[in-house]
């Protein structure tokens, strides 16, 4: 073949950028776990009529089809049944992983105890132009936990919690994140009398693009509120805070709500749960403007900026959903939130700002003298993995500086070489320092940094 | 929604299965990496074109399109752009590992180190019709090595290692790895005198279908070969045997060829490279019958049978190749072995033969006194966990017997008792014994077994 070209929007990590990806994983997943979160996949295709009444997402599908018993124009599917009828039969590429696990929790009700906590990590597929921050095969992360019937609000800030001891235990830039809640607002619109709450919120929510006058345009001309609720409006979406006293000033505009005081102490509890883990290179603030363009949102909201790349977006965002969920006879609420790792990572790993040690898990290579040492090599090689340092023998019995260099261009720390000590024992070199010992492949260990491929930041 | 059905042919995991597999996938990742192999993904997706060059299976891809800008049909894409054309920018789902990861070494052989090692861990689809063992989307396990322009044959034996050293430590029933050479068998034919050797290796690959008196049909009409010919390599095909005395009865057929001896000097090096291994739940067989499907394996080639499910086939398979994948420059010979880890996993679950112990990662649930303990009761799950041990908190304050149930239906072993002991402390009970001792947080252990679901077989 040709030296084939990458495809746009399908990034593709080399060996030592996959090791980085893998460590996020590792991280992530063990702090769920932790947590109790059980790690469940779901298929890549759903019903593509299923995919498409949730989200406004039509034109970023990906339809999967067998390819024809008889291909025609050249392999490409003929698509000539009846719309309507192969429609209900159409498979797509999942676009996130929400949908999917909401479709598993309603056909699973009846053996899954509820309340229900997963992690999922799989790869979701968008049709979207490609841009830096925007794939169109990509990882992501993502917690949930689901009630049947019902979903105490505390996991609204138990979830922020979780997400927030995972993303800080990761080598990221520092990370802001940011909660609202669409009771407080909602409560709030209601409170000071708008009529149609859900105009005010998608007015509000142009805030960053189109300024404070704009919103103010559009919530005096489309939402139909006076100069002075339009400014009440604004003066909340202008609030933010990481502290409790940020809610003081949320009460300091006046407005009176019962559905606004519910968000207001979930919004409190979400800061309490996560105070303990803000520091320098994590935070969680309050912020009043935050509303989530999708519609299945009922409680809290969250959205993540990555400080230096604030041009991709959040990057781990989610809520909570009261009706994502139903059979008919139950409803499932539930609450997650999902970390674009694909979209966090790749920038970084591609400007150098994150990279592994070494691009092997190999600690120590084994040089073979010749080929009649090679049994030899293997069992030295063996009783060292038998100790869980990885290792592995040298293709060929090359020169000794080649076989350096062979771990040289890997990483790889250590060489092994039989018999190089005086009395026929063996020894290891630390390549870095040039270090040469006498060792024994039963007993020496390397330094635990050493043992496996370190992540480095910056 | 309605309650949806499972799609035949993708098999979702409930969250106990689903912890079996992922202890697998860590197993054998574990394997991989101690040998030195790295971790790569390869985008879902391939050029058709590139997908129906390899093998024989275009019947079996799934073209994935973005729907249409303006979807008609009731959102079925129309197919209607000029076929060659449209053809040459289709894309389709990969339906193995390996020729996507042939593409990953051409495209990306300016910085990768040769020879290269790598293991790849993802789902892969095929349109077959589902059944037992073969399912549209699945997950596979694979290994391999390339390396440009040689690839020394020492590594087919290693792989042959390393693959039976990661099946060995799997749950699963036992196994038996039979291994043939196609430089052995290839070499005796043209030493029988057979014109077309490729004509033989067909025909001999029906044994299992047609019987011994169909192969010698087929070898007499279609491969031309005297009736002393067919006998010859109905002879060889009826070999088989765990040590190196196998390669003695195929020299004492009689026949010659410097092919053939390559071939026999190899199959002995894997034979000898996995002897170790062998045991009453693992066996690696010579089987002078194996020849695999696939046009491009050059030299060893690998099956595998699990005992009891024999009707699923070979549940791990590969082989040498040494032209699979080329550049026009240079050639990346390897040699790779792929676990059909779905393949063997889903029928085990589904009769109950592999279990884990509890359907949640969660080892200790903290009960909850009143709404008033909540922080407390979430300081304790934070101390158990700062130690690794995964815990959660109960939902609510319902009675003791409600949150002891909680535990017993996820299988968590223990629950944790604020202030249960006399003087004020806490308490934690084995749930399945009902002991219950006094215990702190910031020291208490479970016992090692229970720290993490445990996978029972059988």
């Amino acid at each position: 073949m040709a030296r084939p070209r990458p495809l746009s929007g399908y990034p593709e990590l080399g060996p030592a950028q996959r090791i980085v990806e893998q460590q996020v994983l590792d991280t992530l997943r063990g702090v769920f776990e932790l947590h109790g979160f059980t790690g469940i996949e779901t298929r890549a295709v759903e019903p593509l009529s299923q995919l498409l009444r949730k989200g406004e997402i039509d034109k970023e599908v990906y339809v999967v089809r067998r390819l024809h018993e008889d291909p025609r124009s050249g392999g490409v599917p003929a698509a000539e049944e009846d719309g309507a009828a192969a429609a209900a039969d159409v498979l797509a590429l999942h676009f996130d992983l929400t949908v999917p696990f909401a479709r598993y929790v309603v056909e699973n009700a009846g053996t899954l105890q509820f309340p229900f906590k997963r992690y999922q990590l799989q790869k979701v597929w968008r049709g979207e132009r490609p841009q830096e921050g925007r794939y169109r095969e990509f990882l992501q992360a993502d917690i949930d936990v689901v009630g049947r019937d019902v979903l105490p609000s505390h996991y609204e800030a138990e979830m922020a919690a979780v997400m927030s001891e995972a993303l800080t235990a990761l080598p990221l830039p520092a990370l802001r994140m940011q909660v609202n809640n669409r009771k407080l607002i909602e409560g709030f619109y209601r409170g000071v009398g708008a009529a149609d709450t859900a105009a005010v919120m998608r007015a509000v929510d142009k805030l960053d693009k189109v300024g404070p006058d704009g919103v103010r345009a559009e919530l005096t001309a489309a939402a139909g509120l006076s100069e002075e609720q339009a400014d009440a409006c604004l003066a909340l979406a202008g609030l933010s805070g990481d502290d409790p006293t940020v809610l003081d000033r949320v009460r300091a505009l006046g407005v009176s709500d019962p559905l606004l005081e519910e968000g207001i102490a979930d919004l409190g509890a979400v800061l309490e749960a996560t105070a303990s883990l803000t520091g320098e290179r994590f935070s969680v603030v309050a912020d009043l403007s935050v509303a989530r363009g999708l519609d299945y949102y009922t409680g809290t909201v969250y959205e993540t900026r990555m400080s230096g790349f604030e041009s991709l977006g959040s990057i781990c965002s989610g809520g909570r959903y009261d009706a994502l969920a139903s059979d008919g006879r139950s409803t499932f609420p539930g609450v997650g939130i999902s970390f674009g790792v694909t979209r966090a990572l790749v920038p970084l790993l591609g400007r150098g700002l994150l990279r592994a040690s070494r691009s092997t898990p190999t600690c120590v290579l084994v040089a073979l003298v010749d080929e009649e040492g090679r049994a030899a090599a293997r069992r030295t090689a063996a009783a060292l993995r038998a100790r869980g340092i990885a290792a592995e023998v040298h293709p060929d019995a090359a020169k000794f500086g080649k076989q350096i260099r062979f771990a040289e261009r890997r990483g790889i720390p250590f060489v092994w070489f039989p018999g190089a000590a005086d009395g026929g024992g063996d020894q290891v070199r630390d390549i870095r320092s040039g270090e040469q010992v006498d060792a024994v492949a039963d007993a020496w260990a390397p330094p635990e940094q050493d043992l496996r491929p370190r992540v480095v930041a910056g």
